[in-house]
């Protein structure tokens, strides 16, 4: 070992010691005749001095000759310090630096290496391996990799096996976009990436595996947004013999074992909710419930008071905002723009101001008397301060605008804390979803999500309104308005799998070329299983109330999915294309 | 739950208890008046017993129909066995079912759920979910999972962090061959997946997470051998500021701590030796330990009596067969027929029997005395019975020719138990390896490994047996003749790494093209370190005595590279070729 001790070990009961640290130099300090160096590795930080009174003068001008970020090897005593902190653990004892070696020499990082860095995201990404000894981005991984270590061992206690699946597999154009693998051995064929283990856990279940959980990669090929990557992780989960009841209950189990052990949080059992419930009281199958500002349907009360465009609407719905009846004209109509962009695509806003002298104020005094709104302030249950936002149109439009509206006053009015927890079950998803451009149905969940047996009947019908109402054992876990994790209790009956493939479109030959193993399976046993899958970045991005799961992937991609650090993707040589039997095609 | 209890746990402190328990019928014994279900999980089997005497007319019906590997529920009351079996936990009690249900009935399995299956390879891999119902299958993959838990819980606990490093990499044509992923965003470009994640570690190193590990898949499209997989998974580690030594007692703590805690064997200190002596006295890199034959060397004493082949080899080497001094002339036709074959490529064999009136007989008394001969068993220590096996010709080829020979001696005298456990650490290997048909050096190890420091100067030579003779701090952990790890210290000065490229044959442009980010990493600040990487399919393989790393893999593909149960690689829509910009070549 280059060292006896590391940075963040020592302290005042080891005076006098002669120790060996290795590390970086992270903050040199020259007063002249005196000369500090911090030493920083992955434990902590130690302080080396150099004097003039006694340090040795070619070792002096090694000291001196150290720039930000050389890796250094000193040997000296443990000292206690003069000027003593309490910033850091070793803030107690410095070393007297009696040899010094530099292990390697350092140019100039592009940015500095601190919890607030100078750096650009680009330019970090390129030299994340300067950005990641900044401690903030450590810190992060360290959680991350503490969390899988618990996630772990509670579903080992509970008797999971971990089984790893494979990771070339088949291509099936149902769901995302594939990455697929040309083969060589087999040209002209592909592999393809898994976008889950889906299959493959189903799979273990029919064999008897009973508990099967994986810690485990997972790609697909989509459009990046800031908070996708093409590769991310999840903690992959399947039991058989289970409704959906004792999954919920085991995974609320884990959820809170997390909590608990790694940021020592108790969680309060998890209330349930509706998919419908949901969407009418937040307009969102993941809303946040770190905060209130419920929505209030006002299209009995607000139509037939001869506001045309109220009347014309399929839908009014209000917020309150707590407090924002101060709100200025200018402010009212920046959030009139913000709810206009493209992004949310509302018409217009209209407000209701409860005055502090009692008076009721609003966009629309023109159609509507005191009274009037008066009915409308008492149904939000608005107080005196409180500032009631109104969008109309149509119904599930108005629900996601206003949804939209209401996370973005949350956060305005600073509702969404970081450490303030609020779980979720959002439970009886709808079976399948309309698609109006493709004019067919898909699976709301997956192919292979169970209708509750109760709504089995329905899947015969051809009313379209009849198969939407159609409920799945199908169930989200919603954390402070972000979906962690979801799943289902899956089919496990052949006949009912190929008349939810025939629904969604399948033909019987296009359903078995892409899943007769499974169709295969389900005659040989299967039992009844359900299982659940959580986002493993964005878990842990959630638990430490960061925006972005880059934050916690240690090489993540941009959003044109390239790896800034080595270049990828890439050309690759045209004997590799020949050997794949692929050619690339000219633009 | 569709149960209360699993099948491998009532007892008879159960008694009069009314349970229920959900599996598959494994055994069906119908004996008229009464019937046998052995109701099988992953935790156990259960016996349900049906009588005509209590048993309620319809539900003995129902148990009449049941067939092999149906899914049962079946609720009734535990009573004592009239006839116990130890063979089984719960062989105490059996159930008297007053209630069942089919969960899922089962067609007649296309083999047997046993452990000695009557199924072939590529049927068992076609219905893999069946073949994974076996028991002696299901052990191995506990195995598995348990062995990664200790593996983790190990690493843990001595400051090691597992960090994720990405799978869509960038394809380098050094080593074996790239699996490659078209690009969509940025089309005619290419991703790769990691045959290892060694620049990543690397760089986590520069990071200064100072210690990584990962339980990893990681990727190479080789053509397959019964021992190879194209996806397989590494314990990939890494440390900072170590040398070779502390690296060696790392892991084989590491080792000594997985044996014990999976398999309650303590392993004594591993050995070392170094590459040079391993080949001088077993012909290979990774000789078996767990017997002797060790090579005896006859060059000196065997030339110079008249026998041509042995006067013209450049080396003579023996092997003394404990106890074979009876082989008959058909046995030893046989071992020289096995010789003969391509895939070994000896000329012939030339043998001395020790034979039991104490005197000795060769295949070529014609050129040695007894005396002569004396001489070759004295030095071989052979006694009374024994058997010396004799190979001439290159020096190289003639160690390799005798390893293979060894190791089948070794097999057929039954020396090589499964249970027995030799490690070894081999050490010191050379650093470049000299390629004849592409008249170059390849690394032995890979490019990153490090020469020992007092070797450096070596690397300025143009003398190619100077250079062959650099040795590396490399180091592999062998177990009974299996390579289980292998690792280097590696170089982390910039200009090292650039010599080593360049004696590698890169050019400055192609080392920045494929490395420059791990160049450019190393100028900031990079520690020293170094690691290792485990097969971890491998070593779960060798940890029970198995031969194939396919029982311990939960979906293996088969050795044209295809997942048989999926039917994977296989076509992908044009669609999908379109939007990646690439085109199929036609044969």
């Amino acid at each position: 070992m280059y060292r006896t001790h590391h940075c963040g070990e020592l302290r005042l009961s080891d005076l006098d010691k002669t120790v060996t640290l290795s590390g970086w130099a992270s903050v040199i300090r020259d007063k002249g005749s005196l000369l500090w160096i911090d030493l920083r590795d992955r434990y902590g930080i130690t302080q080396l001095v150099f004097d003039e009174a006694y340090t040795d003068a070619a070792l002096f001008d090694i000291a001196r000759s150290i720039g930000r970020e050389f890796v250094l090897q000193a040997t000296g005593t443990v000292i206690e310090r003069t000027s003593k902190t309490t910033k850091i653990e070793t803030g107690e004892i410095e070393i007297k630096v009696t040899e010094m070696r530099v292990l390697n020499a350092s140019k100039t990082p592009p940015f500095t290496i601190q919890d607030d860095t100078d750096g650009g995201d680009e330019l970090r990404l390129k030299y994340r391996y300067l950005d990641l000894r900044r401690n903030a981005v450590q810190k992060n991984l360290i959680f991350r990799s503490n969390l899988a270590i618990e996630t772990r061992k509670y579903l080992a206690a509970q008797g999971f096996i971990e089984v790893e699946t494979p990771n070339l597999i088949k291509s099936t154009p149902e769901g995302a976009r594939d990455f697929v693998v040309p083969s060589r051995m087999n040209k002209g064929q592909f592999y393809a990436l898994p976008q889950s283990p889906q299959t493959f856990k189903q799979i273990l279940m029919v064999a008897g595996f009973d508990k099967y959980f994986q810690i485990v990669k997972c790609f697909r090929d989509e459009d990046l947004r800031a908070d996708r990557q093409p590769e991310f992780t999840q903690i992959d989960c399947e039991m058989s013999f289970v409704h959906q009841e004792d999954i919920l209950n085991t995974f609320e189990g884990l959820t809170k074992s997390l909590f608990k052990s790694t940021l020592g949080v108790d969680l309060p059992d998890f209330p349930r909710m509706t998919y419908d419930e949901a969407f009418i009281r937040f307009g969102s199958d993941k809303p946040d419930l770190r905060f209130g500002m419920e929505f209030v349907n006002l299209s009995d009360v607000a139509k037939g008071k001869g506001f045309p465009v109220f009347d014309g609407a399929e839908t009014i719905l209000a917020i309150c905002a707590p407090g924002c009846a101060g709100y200025s004209r200018k402010q009212l109509d920046e959030l009139t723009e913000w709810l206009k962009r493209p992004q949310i695509g509302a018409k217009g806003l209209v407000y209701v101001k409860m005055e502090a002298d009692g008076s009721i104020k609003s966009s629309v005094d023109k159609f509507y008397s005191p009274e009037d709104l008066k009915v409308w302030t008492d149904r939000a249950g608005a107080q005196t301060g409180d500032l009631l936002l109104v969008l109309c149109g149509e119904d599930e439009k108005t629900h996601k605008q206003l949804n939209e509206l209401r996370l973005e006053m949350g956060t305005r009015l600073d509702l969404r804390k970081g450490d303030d927890f609020k779980p979720l079950w959002v439970v009886d998803f709808p079976l399948l979803e309309w698609d109006e451009d493709a004019n067919r149905f898909f699976a709301m969940h997956h192919p292979f999500t169970s209708p509750k047996p109760g709504d089995i009947v329905k899947m015969e019908s051809d009313d379209k309104a009849l198969l939407k109402s159609i409920r799945a054992d199908a169930y989200d876990l919603v954390l402070n308005g972000v979906e962690i994790g979801g799943g289902s209790i899956r089919i496990h009956d052949r006949d009912l799998q190929s008349r939810n493939f025939k629904l969604l479109g399948f033909t019987p030959e296009e359903a078995e070329a892409q899943f007769g193993f499974l169709l295969g399976a389900f005659e040989y046993g299967a039992p009844p299983h359900g299982g659940i899958a959580f986002g493993f970045d964005r878990l842990s991005a959630v638990m430490n109330g960061a925006g972005s799961i880059r934050d916690f992937i240690a090489f993540p991609k941009n959003n044109q999915g390239r790896d800034m650090m080595i270049d990828a993707p890439s050309g690759i040589k045209a004997e590799q294309l020949k050997e794949l039997g692929i050619d690339v095609v000219g633009e």
